[in-house]
């Protein structure tokens, strides 16, 4: 793995190294590395590209990193994994995607994810994105998400968007069971001429079923970002989705949360804020000796924290 | 004029008798009266169905009444209403539908009015929609509405449906120029097999244009709500959009808010509650006497109120 891997991998999985566990690491298309546990078994899909993840019922404190990075500028790719998460497991999954581009052609990478989550399972789920290079050729990720939660499972989803990757469309559905109860955290930020878009469609079925989907984001320069949340309350449940955008320079932000409540115990809540940073927190950090310029990077980092 | 038009127009324009000052009464499809004032003239449109109304710059404390009433099983009407409302004016514009069908045909009011406010002319304009009538004909009212605000203008829009309309689909779009300030206050009720759908877009073009639209409504029976509100915010602006719903029984709601921001100093934010009566409300009425029926309706309209 060279240098310029190396880097994609830490900002993409925080790995330094190695990581404990199980894993399997694709680069440009190949996997070049994979260890299962007695636990995690990963296997390569037959027919299409991706894999499986079986975790056995009851594996606690176990993680699974499976990042991917594309350096050769023009590979795309679609990849299909599926996450067979056992009853009672409590683990952590990575996934992400770094994708370097220095050439002329553009670089996709579509990761299609499928969860199924048994019962009472807890699950943190991380997924960061990033784009480097200096080429023209664009880089660009449209993941697809699916979660089906059964009885009493935990899911908590961070989603990361940060830095490079110019175009974006995000997709994640899920549905929830009987006590189900899904987090996502969204942080995003857009720069240059960047497009995301994030679609989120979330379904309590179940009763006692519980979503919450929080998005944070900035959007500089004449970037333009585009937030779908459609929270379907169809049982007695709780659903809440909260989205604030910083807005910068000419960039655009549009958000289009829906709440649908199909029943009259569905107890749905929405809120969202969009506007430029307050110009007092600005003075504030310019008195302590801070430019204009890092004293907005410092509010901005603290805002996607 | 019979009891029962008379019974729609109270229900409608609050009208117990001839309204003073400038009106125009409108019954299955024929102007009954009509009345000007020296400040307001309203002139029948030629060559399509409606009436221009015109408010001389200036004219203060001064009301239009325009109700419009449909009793006649099976009429249906498209319906051009155009306010020229000159600058600096203050004045109150009162306008309705109420439609009693006990037919089996259905009849249906469609309003299409347009709003061209002068310079720091403010406006209160409200419209009520009601329908009664036993037959299986339905009471259906689609509504158009366009406001295009001049500098510094305030228009403030009540738009209210308690009972009895079958079917509504309620379209209003809004303009605004620097300064000018918008208030929408939506207040809505369905029943039955209902359905209602309300659509608002409003732009705010201007530097320092203001919006504020508030929703409140309740959902009985089988009754559908959809409720949708683009807010754009296309320079250094406020915009806020607020949308509360009580869901009841078999009923559906759903609420798009759109947040569209195209300006770095667009400031906007909504916010939406779905969810049923609150039980401890319920149980505080119901100790102090009431039927948990009675104390159902004192909430619904308290909340509407």
């Amino acid at each position: 793995m060279d240098k310029i891997q190396k880097r994609l991998l830490e900002e993409v999985a925080d790995l330094h190294e190695i990581p404990a566990g199980a894993y399997n690491i694709r680069a440009n298309g190949q996997m070049t590395a994979r260890n299962t546990t007695a636990s995690i078994n990963i296997v390569s899909k037959e027919g299409k590209s991706g894999i499986d993840i079986r975790i056995k019922p009851g594996t606690k404190k176990e993680s699974v990193h499976i990042p991917v990075i594309l350096s050769k500028s023009g590979f795309k790719e679609v990849v299909y994994n599926d996450f067979y998460i056992g009853n009672d497991c409590d683990v952590v999954i990575v996934a992400g995607c770094g994708i370097h581009n220095s050439g002329a052609l553009d670089s996709q990478h579509d990761g299609i994810h499928r969860f199924f989550v048994g019962r009472n399972a807890k699950v943190k789920y991380v997924e960061k994105h990033y784009g480097t290079g200096e080429g023209y050729g664009k880089r660009i990720l449209n993941p697809v998400t699916e979660v089906y939660q059964e009885e009493g499972s935990y899911v908590e989803m961070e989603m990361v968007q940060i830095k490079g990757v110019d175009s974006t469309i995000r997709t994640s559905k899920a549905v929830l069971s009987k006590g189900a109860k899904l987090v996502i955290k969204e942080r995003l930020m857009t720069h240059g001429k960047q497009k995301a878009t994030s679609i989120y469609e979330v379904e309590l079925k179940g009763e006692f079923s519980n979503a919450d989907v929080i998005s944070r984001s900035v959007a500089k320069d004449y970037s333009n970002q585009s937030f779908e949340a459609n929270i379907i309350g169809a049982n007695i449940c709780n659903g809440h989705a909260e989205c604030d955008a910083i807005i910068m320079d000419q960039a655009r932000v549009l958000s289009i949360p829906k709440l649908d409540a199909r029943h009259m115990d569905a107890m749905l809540i929405h809120e969202a804020a969009i506007g430029k940073i307050a110009g007092e927190q600005l003075i504030k950090l310019m008195t302590l000796g801070l430019t204009e310029k890092e004293a907005e990077e410092c509010i901005v980092n603290g805002f996607l924290k």
